[in-house]
C-alpha cells in the first residue's frame, strides 16, 4: 500500500450556517489528498491529463464522525490499499489539530482516455512510481 | 415511502475543466432534492432550524454512472424509503434531459438539538407530514 | 437596453458560518442572471461555446447592501445597458422576497475565439437577437 | 501600509469547463489572503469572531488580467493601504508561478458587532498589531 499526508486549512467559504464545513466540501479535501499524494511520488495529476488520461470519479463514500470547523488545520491521510488497474481506489482519514479522526472517505476513479472517452490502463509512468509499494 | 421530484440547471461554476460537473457538487444537488422534497410536504428545512433542530450529515454515498454537463436540466428524484427515527435516510436518482439515470446517491442525516448538540427526535410537525407515507 | 428577470433559491451550501450567503457566491448568481437573460432571447451560452466563442470575465464589481439568507428566493434583474462590441457589460440588481434591493453587481466580459484564444466579435446570431433592444 | 504574502494551489474543483479558475473563486483566494495576512500579525479572524466582531464584505472589485489554471501555485500579495476605521480595505495582487501579475482585487469590509448587528470599531488588539504600519 501507499500512504501519504497533506494538510488543508478550512476556509470561511467552506463553512455553512451550521458553523461546520459543508458536507459536500470534503470531496474537495479528498481531491487535495489525492493530488498531493501523487505529487509526493513525483507525479502530478496535471501531467497525467497532459498525457491524455483523465480520472473521473465512479464512486464516493463519506463518513462524518465529527464536524470540521472554520480555520481548522486538517491532516488528510490518503492511502492506496490495492494495486491500481483500470480503476484506482483512494481512502482518506481526516484528523483535526487535536489528532482526532473526524472523517473518513473512499473514492473509486477510472482511468479514461481523453480522446476516445474509453477506460484505459494507467500510464506507465504512473505504475512505475506506484509499483514499489505493491509487492 | 415518500418520493418527490425537483429540477436543477447545471451552472458553469459547477463544471470543472474535464467539462463535467465536479464530483463534489452532487452533494449540493442532493441538498436541493432534500429541501424541495420537504417543501412539497409543506415544510421547510429553514423552519426546522427555526424550531431548534439541525440535520447534520452522518454518511454519504454516490455512484457516478454518467457525467452531468453544463446547462443540463437535471431531474432529481428524492426518496425516503424508511420511516425516520433519530436518523433519516434520503435516496437520490438523477436523470438528464434524455431521461437517462446518470447518478445515484444516498445520505444519512441525524436530528440534532441546536442548543445541546445532542441527537434528538424529529419535531412532531415533521413526523406528522411524513407519517401518512409510512403505513 | 435589454433587461430580464430570473430567480434563484439560496442553497445551504451557499451560506457561511456568519449565516449569510458567502460574498464570493454572488458571482454565481450573476452567472445565472446572464445565462437566463440570454435564454429568454432564445439563445444559450452553451450554444455560443458550441459556435467556438467563449466569454471570459475581465472585470467584476459588487456592492453588498444587505445579506442574502438561506432559502431566500432572490430575484435577479439582469440588464445590458450598452450595445455589445468585442466586450459586453451586464448589470445585476438582486432583490429579496420582500422586494428590497440587497445587492448590485456589474460584470465585463470579452468574446474570445476558443481556438485562437484571441478577442473576437460576438457571433451574428448573438447580435441579431440583441440589436432590437439597442436602437 | 501593511503588506504580506501567501500562496494557494489551484484545485480542480476551482476550475470550470473553460479550463480556467472560475471567476467567482477569486473571492475565496482574497479570503485566504486576508486571513493569512492577519495570521502573520499574530491575529486570527477566528479570534476576532470569538471577540464578538464579524467582518462582512461591503464592496468587492476584481480585474482578471490572465487566467489562473489548474494546479497553478499562486502568490497572493495582500495589502492594507490605509489605516482601518469602522471599515477596512484590502488590496490583492495575484501572481502565477512565472511571476506574472494575473489578477487584482479590492475588498471593503465593515466591522460589525455580532450581537447588535451594528457597525463597530475594530477590536483594540486588531488596531494594536496594525498601528505600527500606519505612522
Amino acid at each position: 500500500m501507499y500512504t501519504s499526508e497533506t494538510f488543508v486549512r478550512v476556509r470561511y467559504s467552506e463553512t455553512d450556517q451550521m458553523g461546520y464545513v459543508y458536507y459536500g466540501n470534503y470531496a474537495m479535501y479528498y481531491e487535495v489528498g489525492r493530488v498531493e499524494s501523487l505529487r509526493q511520488l513525483g507525479l502530478t495529476y496535471k501531467e497525467l491529463e497532459g498525457m491524455g488520461v483523465m480520472m473521473p470519479v465512479l464512486e464516493n463514500k463519506s463518513k462524518y464522525h465529527q464536524a470540521a470547523l472554520y480555520d481548522d488545520h486538517l491532516k488528510i491521510v490518503t492511502t492506496i490499499l490495492t494495486k491500481p488497474s483500470v480503476r484506482i481506489c483512494f481512502n482518506y482519514s481526516i484528523y483535526n489539530a487535536s489528532g482526532i479522526l473526524i472523517h473518513e472517505g473512499e473514492t473509486l476513479l477510472a482511468f479514461v482516455d481523453k480522446i476516445t472517452g474509453k477506460p484505459c490502463r494507467p500510464p506507465k509512468v504512473f505504475m512505475d512510481v506506484l509499483m514499489p509499494y505493491f509487492n
